[in-house]
This record gives structure tokens, C-alpha cells and sequence, in this order.
């Protein structure tokens, strides 16, 4: 069994209203240091068989067919263990 | 300025049906090999100033406060740079 961790971020210059409402909480909330935030999402994966250079291509297929929206996100893989 | 990425994800045993959906869609697509999938998200921080120790317990009374809901979640810190 393979764990795959898929972060997948917002491309620099993509307005991101989510991380705004969280600069906008945390400022509310008296955090006074916080230049920006922006939100992404992770997933983790738990993948059959044990070759971690596969697992980590057709992890790579799965972000270009659903995960990840290429035109605005960008996303990594991190092979777990 | 310090960067930090927060992670959080669903605690163990709470449903994700987020994750289910994914696993879901993964397996209509011919992705066979995908034994679970759970969704979480993560935060991306810039923060004023440049004591890293300063920020990192920082951020974590910002997850205690607004960004993890402790009950269900837990979260991870890191300081990028």
C-alpha cells in the first residue's frame, strides 16, 4: 500500500475570495501580522501495490483527469511512505 | 516576511464524504488501484516579521481560533521560510 499526499494551490495572480474572507477573520479576530493567505486543498490518497515511481504517475494522471484544475491550479505529489 | 503552510485534515474516523466523492469519480474514470481517498485543505500564510518560533506558535493559536475546527480536524504547521 502506497500513500500519496496531492497538494493543489491556486496559481500566483488567481484572485482567491477564500483566502481573502481568512485574511479578513484573522485580522477581525486580532491578528495583526498577516500579510496574506490563500487556500488550497490536499488529498490524501491510499494507493494498491508498492512501485512508488508508478504510483506517483498515475497519481500524476489522476490531478490532469479530476483533481486539479490545470488552468487556474497547480498541484504536487508527495509520496508518503 | 515567513511563510507558513497550514495542513488540515479530517482526524481519523471522522466521514469524508468529500473523499468518498473523489474515490468515487476516481474509480469511474479506470483509476482501479485507489483503496481511499480523504480531502482536507491548507492555508498558506505570509506573515510580518521574522522570529520564526514567534510565528509558528502564532499560527497555531490562529488554527485554535478560526482555522482547524479541533473537534473533527487537526492540523499541521510548517514554516517555509
Amino acid at each position: 500500500m502506497i500513500r500519496a499526499r496531492v497538494t493543489i494551490t491556486l496559481k500566483p495572480g488567481v484572485l482567491d475570495p477564500q483566502g481573502k474572507a481568512i485574511e479578513g477573520a484573522l485580522g477581525g479576530l486580532g491578528f495583526a501580522g498577516v500579510a496574506s493567505a490563500r487556500q488550497g486543498k490536499v488529498i490524501d490518497l491510499k494507493l494498491e501495490g508498492s512501485d512508488r515511481q508508478a504510483a506517483e504517475a498515475e497519481v500524476a494522471k489522476m490531478c490532469e483527469a479530476l483533481l486539479a484544475n490545470t488552468v487556474v491550479e497547480r498541484y504536487q505529489i508527495a509520496i508518503v511512505d
